[in-house]
């Protein structure tokens, strides 16, 4: 599990000449850091006489960013472990066509996923830029810079999801597939530097 | 030291009331997941024959991306020292006139570094991103996107470790100190943001 190593070996795996963990595993490790700030900033909020109208929405916001933090760091593995399904299936016996069709139908099958994983992640990072919006409008002032740097880390955690989906897309022939999360990334993305420009729009400094 | 503690635990942290480590290690870690990013492309390109005509350029990347990831890897500590240096100052006795001039002094150098430490990391951010632009444009292709969320994390690295200037910034009383880093974050946000376009435009995805 790469949640549980060291922040300088998952660097330093991130860095060797092996292509995993890459962007993708990046992407979830931006999405976890934005989910454990926005984290921060609703806890700071609890328990304080000046916010004590906004107290239920901000431990609710506490939990579900802690839900997403965990899903996100799972991601981490699951970005990395998609990609080497994707070379397994090249490294598949290509003699008979027999071989040959099981081998491009695996490899199909697993490019599909490696889609999957960071369009997951995306989806998430995106939910997530709510929540940070409500930490930074409504939650403890003296916080404010952490929920702004929760929405930056939130928008290149959809942006760099939404990279690993598409090189994974260029590869796969099903074409209703090949629509269906392009249509879905092109929104996602629209939708993620737009929330950005919003909630740093509301940060006063 | 935070480098060394695994990512989960970091995130914990991260998560925890305690407001440190916050947005400005969080704008360290970035900048040190780019660096990685970098690095990795860059020794994805030598030793192929395809790039024989970079692979000095690209062994000089690799070398520079690891010392500043090493150096950003330090800034996460450093960012939250300097902020529990200017909680330290706040905690200074105040009884006497001496003690009151005493402690109002630590107060403003312990923030004046409070704010220096987060430029010097949008800097190195800043920084890397000519690098990025060299290993998206000449580097191995089948790593581009992982230059793509290199030049992300840069950006969001150089944006987030500003914030964490101007809000020291805001409780500096050196008119001509506040001035200069005015000064110098307000070009380094317009050219990370605009560098960013630059790079993301030369991935062809």
């Amino acid at each position: 599990m790469l949640a549980s190593v060291g922040l300088n070996e998952f660097l330093n795996k991130t860095a060797s000449s092996d292509p995993v963990p890459g962007g993708g595993s990046a992407a979830a490790l931006s999405g976890a850091t934005a989910a454990a700030l926005t984290e921060m900033v609703a806890k700071l909020t609890v328990g304080k006489k000046k916010y004590v109208e906004v107290e239920e929405e901000m431990k609710a916001i506490a939990e579900k960013a802690a839900s997403l933090r965990e899903k996100l760091m799972k991601d981490i593995d699951r970005d990395a472990d998609s990609f080497n399904e994707v070379m397994g299936a090249f490294k598949l016996p290509k003699e008979t066509d027999e071989e040959k069709a099981t081998r491009s139908k695996s490899i199909q099958e697993a490019t599909k996923k490696a889609a999957e994983v960071p369009l997951e992640v995306a989806k998430d990072a995106f939910g997530m830029m709510e929540m940070i919006e409500a930490v930074v409008v409504k939650g403890n002032a003296s916080a404010v810079t952490d929920g702004a740097v929760a929405a930056m880390m939130a928008r290149t955690a959809v942006l760099s999801a939404i990279y690993n989906v598409k090189i994974n897309l260029s590869s796969i022939k099903d074409e209703a597939f090949v629509a269906d999360l392009t249509q879905q990334v092109k929104q996602l993305e629209e939708a993620a530097v737009a929330k950005e420009q919003v909630i740093l729009g509301k940060v006063m400094l």
